[in-house]
């Protein structure tokens, strides 16, 4: 019988994270290109200098939130790749899915800081938070499926991270969902989101 | 008598992988910064966003294309790195080669994106899968040869290696070939072979 | 009981170095994109030329200066790590604060570049280099806080760390101040503070 | 007696390899950046878009000799840190150093391939390549004196290193004269010593 080449391709968890943080690092470098510097001709005091600094603000904030989002879903999948004793094929390419949304978080950040009062440019922004929390759920899914899990894993750890993706997203949802009343509402919801997930007050510890 | 040089260089096996892991991530990401922002002043409302966004949609789909062909090389070459007991500065210079493919992938993107409707672009296009697939086939011939390859192999590995990457390539010169008659015909055809080696449907987990 | 997510989440030192080694290779590289191209048109001899490069002599200095800036954080982040156990969710998004400091740096740096006259940008690209060595102290006290460091540390290591990054940020500090006096002399005044730390001179090695 | 900061700095020669890696990554794949699409103004059909190629093709060469220039220096530094059994304070700094012209390569190569008539150009390009040179050959020394070689290593292999650099750098700077008689034959002459460390003919595998 033929060996099957999808049997022995795609094995490597350490390659997987290695382009993945990889592609993380220049995702996360690559926001900051956004942030032009004012233009020399209309420059002409410090007092020039610190207000085109203060009307870059917003930028800066979305670039902070995009940031903040990357390394969320950074934490996310590294938790969810130390579980693994081995990888597969088709677990992959679930990463390279999720890899694709994390490339395109710049292009969408730009959109939302572009057009900050579109409500197509948020829903957008969500789209793309929404296919990464869709592919990290269906990373566990193929990795438990595939019986790729350590072995001495703690049980309770599915729950835990099934749990994390979904509160997140019905969060990250609801946020997108405010855009009906007021977009600044929207934005500052999810902002919020992220900050309490990247500091995780201790009250929340045990959740 | 004398030590040479070419006996002690490019021996590690884990340098090369972490070179590819940087380049192919710098890469997959590079490619999202031809897809540019709608102009500001062609968009004045919701449904001129939904508009642009529309109108960039062969773009993306380029890039999609793009990034699957980037993901199927990243693991075809990572395939073969997991069989080699060691490195040889010859086996490096292949793949350095391989490597000089990967980084021309967001150039002949950006020119099959920009004319879509001229043959010469996509034979360049083609021209590039081409020469990626044959620098693996060179690699796995070259690391054969130089008995750079684990002892515990399954005897099947090395036919099922060179396989996959002949009939990958049959298939990409057919879709360059169909340009004769449609150059949308062509990247349709590129796509979905693109797509097949990413979904792998179960019906060819056999083959 | 049910499994906290926080206390699975960001346990790899390994992803946070391999995240970091990535951050720090781009920003150290997307610097050089500042150094542009002399214009054609005003270039039409061998004296021409030579007259373009050594006007964009301060450019290429500032350049220097925040390679050997990113240099010293990146060894400092480094030697941290290294007497690291185990990390922790907590330390993880410290470093991620510290990484964001890091993504800021090609940003202020052609902010500086760009308005050498004005005392704004040199404020900023202090402010930056504050919240780099702010970032780090806070990740040292956080890794003892969690009891995260190695048991066979020598117990001289704390106080050399601690004393490392406050005598820096006070060097920096007063650097900074001197913008009062002149921004050139302030500029000179950082340069060889980074100069003296890549360096190290013999009499130093005791400090 | 206090424990130097610089005794415990900068030890990891894993750290370095990858951040090595990184910026050789970036550094390989902005050198393509470089090659901007034909304007499409000025192409109308498939013979246009064939000139416009071709009049891109020096371009191109240039681009496929910086690429084989950080290949080759990528190669040597392999070699060097695979000798290593641990890293030390000043080696980082001296690596560091070799890393900061590495990232200069993308702009020797913009200036020679914007100015291939200026001998100017072609100096600078020369005095990038040697300070790879000697950042390189640094390093094998400081890595010598500190004693951080491993102790199974082949006697002949300090020797090998050394030699390597030497001629090599010979040939460069041979190769940098000629641009005395014509910079073509200047190009051509490093050229063609970049294809012959890449390929190494077998005559030259004793050498």
């Amino acid at each position: 019988m033929m060996l099957s080449y999808n049997r022995i391709a795609g094995q490597s968890v350490e390659r997987l994270a290695a382009l993945s943080d990889g592609i993380f690092a220049v995702s996360m470098t690559l926001l900051v290109l956004d942030l032009h510097l004012p233009i020399p001709s209309m420059v002409h005091s410090e007092h020039d200098l610190v207000h085109a600094l203060s009307r870059m603000s917003p930028r800066i904030v979305m670039y902070l939130m995009s940031f903040l989002t990357l390394g969320i879903f950074w934490v996310g999948q590294q938790t969810q790749l130390n579980f693994l004793e081995k990888s597969h094929r088709s677990l992959t390419w679930v990463h390279l899915l999720f890899l694709f949304a994390v490339t395109l978080i710049p292009f969408s950040t730009q959109l939302l800081a572009g057009y900050p009062t579109l409500r197509v440019a948020l829903v957008v922004y969500w789209a793309n938070i929404l296919l990464l929390g869709v592919a990290l759920y269906l990373s566990w899914n193929c990795a438990t499926h595939l019986g790729l899990l350590k072995a001495d894993m703690d049980p309770g750890v599915p729950l835990a991270i099934k749990r994390r993706i979904t509160i997140a997203q019905v969060l990250y949802a609801f946020g997108a969902f405010l855009c009906i009343f007021s977009i600044h509402l929207s934005i500052g919801f999810i902002f919020a989101v992220q900050l309490y997930y990247a500091i995780a007050p201790r009250f929340v510890r045990r959740m």
